[in-house]
């Protein structure tokens, strides 16, 4: 675990680290993309989309593209590949799915409400959120319209939260998890939110491609 | 592979595919970010760089970000570690980051000089860039200093192209790769080399978290 994740694991369990009061947040505004209609849009157009701030809307086409290509790989599982343990130190396929939810859940209340999760929250996250607990092994049983469900849910929350916020704010120190030595923006948690999907995403294709071998048959 | 890889992969071998004249262009501009000294740098400050426009250090910024994770998993590496294979359909840690440098580097000459790998270009990064090709098996024997150079060196290449580009330039379509049903811009391009370190990166985790029980000893 790096230095990043710790301070995002004490953040998660409720503590806060002091921000040092030297580092300037920045300041500035781009114009509202809503007045440009000339950038098309598409899944492998990469940029600013209508109704958000241009580097919102950025970081939008990139969490909606990072999203349809997890889809691509996880769509067709059965529960029982979606349950199959590789080996005794291997997550579930599963388990992987919300694990990357729960880090954009994670990532979502706490710069979009600027606090950790909740009791009730954790009740239904932590397990997802903490693959190393012995809770994670109860994340099993489900379809994997289970899994899309609650990816799309998730996503629609960040994107009805993120189209209320502008540039200034994401590119804004996130005073929950950045300490003196390392400044950390609102941008840098959802931009790892994003190539945390991927990071797994390459996991689950790994798994996903061995399945065949694996199986208790 | 899905429809995007299939085309990049076509273009990469020299092929390029005809785009519809009806995509319009994005066109706009941001003001130049050297006349803002208002943001905070730093490895998790994601956004705007000085000395890039706006779009462009925002996707700098995750770059390095990328490339700090991938190096904090493979930094301390030994040669048979960076050689080993898991298993006979997995690739070895080495070829691994090969690949994720050479698809940067195909990216980079995509999108900077609008043209594939030339042939002598493909000499070096072939088996690289087509891990299933059994030239990729080649890969071995080489310290981790060999495979960090590389990266550098690639990534020197990627910034100092970058910096003499625009927004516009990074939103506008890329037409080697695009198709009429299918509109893929440089940022994509430029967006794909990043979250695809992140893909393998945790492929390579897996496999680095694997190794002591694989070794052939």
């Amino acid at each position: 675990m790096n230095e990043i994740e710790k301070s995002s694991r004490r953040s998660f369990i409720g503590k806060t680290v002091a921000l040092s009061s030297a580092l300037a947040l920045t300041s500035f505004a781009f114009k509202p993309w809503d007045q440009d209609d000339s950038i098309e849009e598409g899944l492998y157009m990469i940029g600013p989309r209508k109704g958000y701030t241009p580097l919102i809307g950025t970081l939008v086409s990139m969490l909606e593209n990072m999203t349809t290509q997890v889809k691509q790989t996880i769509q067709n599982l059965t529960i029982e590949e979606l349950d199959h343990q590789f080996d005794e130190n291997a997550n579930t396929i599963g388990a992987l799915i919300l694990h990357i939810t729960s880090s954009e859940k994670f990532h979502q209340i706490g710069t979009l409400e600027n606090r950790p999760l909740n009791e009730e929250e954790l009740k239904f996250w932590y397990a997802a959120r903490n693959l190393s607990d012995p809770s994670s092994k109860t994340i099993k049983g489900n379809k994997i319209e289970y899994y899309l469900q609650i990816m799309d849910e998730v996503r629609k929350d960040s994107l009805a939260g993120l189209k209320e916020k502008d540039d200034t704010w994401l590119l804004s120190l996130d005073e929950t998890i950045s300490t003196p030595e390392t400044p950390i923006n609102k941008f840098w948690r959802w931009f790892h939110a994003c190539e945390h999907m991927s990071n797994h995403n390459g996991q689950i294709k790994f798994l996903k491609s061995r399945l065949h071998l694996n199986k208790k048959e």
